[in-house]
């Protein structure tokens, strides 16, 4: 730390994202990245679009691709938002909604970044812990906070919750924000966005890193009532104008509108991810219900770590999380079907050895 | 405004960018975009970039870029922070340096966004008057403050400041920050990079949006010593871990590589501003000298807001900031020879005719 620092920065404990090695051929199951390409509608819609418009700036409001997003979900551009990636628009909700004195409320186990927006906004917050099954029990969520965050389903857990325990949450604090966090959402979890007229207080983010296969594009948005959105917009024109590049623009639009490539997508993920599940628990595995494009599982005799050290040695990197609830633990993105019908060979390969 | 609403968002006072119109054929001289395409190696390497790969999370280090960047200004990447356009990394640094207790100073007339970024994180600012030639006096900024923000060459009026200036600020306030705004300082001002060595306390930010014809794509840097870069890369870690796409990370690379394209572009411009601003002088305009890829004027007994009116209704937009000392400018973007040619005949026209 310097004395050129703002007190805040040496206070702050970051984000640490999964590994993104610089390595051919590896196996990388480690950051839940869809195994198959973006739409080739994105990608010829980026393609168009890079020329010598570059030299101009983008739509600050996004104009066209808040309206393509408002025409799929059935709601107007006035409820849309978008950001750099799903993780800015939520470090901008923490930001928007969740100072109000109280704690926010969110899981024991869940997306790790949480933690990290409130100690950027100087947010108290409460870790809410998952039951023994590792699941999320609204009815632990009823004290007073600041707001309430969940992901549904949840990451690293895969489970989903029904629409009827999201309703609960909502009720239960009118003047707070429910932030449903739908990164997962398309691979077999049902979406809050039906209830948004009957909630102003409802905030779903969704991204389109996972089920439209564009991480690498960096497109997330937020969809609620049109006060909240309007809050979005006034602290993102406070901090940057423009945090959707003109491909970027044209890339998500494109994707948003290609339905058939989505299902297709979504359906081959979620039929490999029954197989893999499927796999692990022949080899032993304990494996969580998943309504995401992950898999949650553990061994009741082999340490996870070890396990994950050795499918690296394979070539083969998966998610293993450090903490006392995690630990025990493997977080396995849902890739091809060869990768993972490897996976499961190196898996019995070092089951078998080890034994 | 909103019961939900954290207290913060009621408070801010966003800022407005400049007009971005959905019209063909206007010719746009209002946000300073270069009239040239960017570099063909840049687009070249989006397009090569723009495929299945998009899949995957880009690099959250931007290692390659950050390399080309040090490299091109000969320092270490350890020593360069990149950003969704100099616009996020300002934000970042007005939280990472200037929470002291103390006002950070700037000039009351100059780039806009900075008294933004105070009120989004809760910073005293106070504004320092440019002289009556609209020019910085840094003796007026020795006063206890938590930082210090200048833009050079300044915005809107185009007037650089010479290192020795600089120097002075930054020997003035070796405990604070000396932020050295140089989004033009390609076209024609001196950059304060070669004073990283001798002053920790010293961060230049950059930007690709003017010099390198890149608006539309959201690249920015910061350059400084690295205990400064670490905070920028500790609040950016806190807030979003990808802020940089894939495409706009190659793109920004082989921009930065692209020497030639870079010094002949820049010579255009500086060429034709040099035409403008002395087109705008035969008119009877005052015009400052400029070090930007813009002109600030205005004429002895012409109303500002008529004139940027009256081009307007002649399909040309030049900007216009109302305030007690800018409402007498306009600021009239650098366009390619010909844009500007219209410009003057446009305004001759205006002149002639209202006289």
């Amino acid at each position: 730390m310097s004395e050129l620092w703002s007190p805040l920065v040496s206070r702050l404990t970051p984000y640490v994202p999964g590994e993104q090695p610089k390595i051919a051929d590896l196996i990388k199951l480690n950051t839940n990245e869809s195994p198959y390409g973006p739409s080739p509608r994105a990608i010829a819609a980026i393609r168009e679009a890079t020329g010598d418009d570059l030299r101009l700036y983008p739509d600050p409001e996004a104009t066209a691709l808040r309206d393509a997003i408002a025409r799929r979900v059935g709601l107007t551009a006035a409820h849309v938002f978008v950001g750099n990636g799903s993780d800015e628009v939520l470090a901008h909700a923490f930001q928007a909604f969740f100072d109000h004195g109280d704690p926010v409320l969110f899981a024991d186990v869940t997306y790790s970044f949480y933690p990290v927006y409130c100690g950027l906004y100087g947010l108290p917050f409460e870790l809410i812990p998952l039951d023994e099954a590792m699941r999320v029990r609204v009815e632990d969520y009823t004290r007073p906070c600041s707001g309430v965050i969940v992901a549904n389903p949840n990451a690293p857990t895969g489970i989903a919750l029904p629409l009827s325990a999201i309703e609960t949450l909502l009720a239960a604090h009118p003047s707070r924000v429910v932030l449903v966090d739908e990164a997962y959402v398309d691979f077999g979890a049902e979406s809050a966005v039906s209830l948004i007229s009957r909630y102003p207080n409802l905030l779903v983010v969704q991204t389109l890193s996972k089920s439209r296969a564009l991480a690498g594009l960096r497109v997330g948005f937020a969809l609620g009532d049109p006060a909240l959105i309007e809050a979005l917009v006034r602290v993102k024109d406070s901090f940057n104008s423009y945090p959707l590049d003109r491909l970027a623009q044209v890339g998500a639009q494109a994707a948003i509108e290609d339905e058939n490539w989505f299902s297709e997508s979504v359906a081959r993920v979620m039929a490999t991810r029954e197989q893999l599940s499927g796999g692990l628990r022949e080899l032993g595995f304990e494996v969580l219900p998943s309504s995401a494009n992950f898999v949650y599982a553990r061994h009741p005799d082999r340490d996870a770590a070890h396990l994950a050290a050795a499918l690296r040695e394979r070539a083969i990197i998966v998610r293993h999380l450090k903490g006392p609830r995690t630990a025990p633990w493997l977080r396995v993105t849902v890739g091809a079907d060869e990768q993972c019908a490897t996976l499961l060979d190196s898996l019995r390969g070092i089951l078998l050895s080890n034994s």
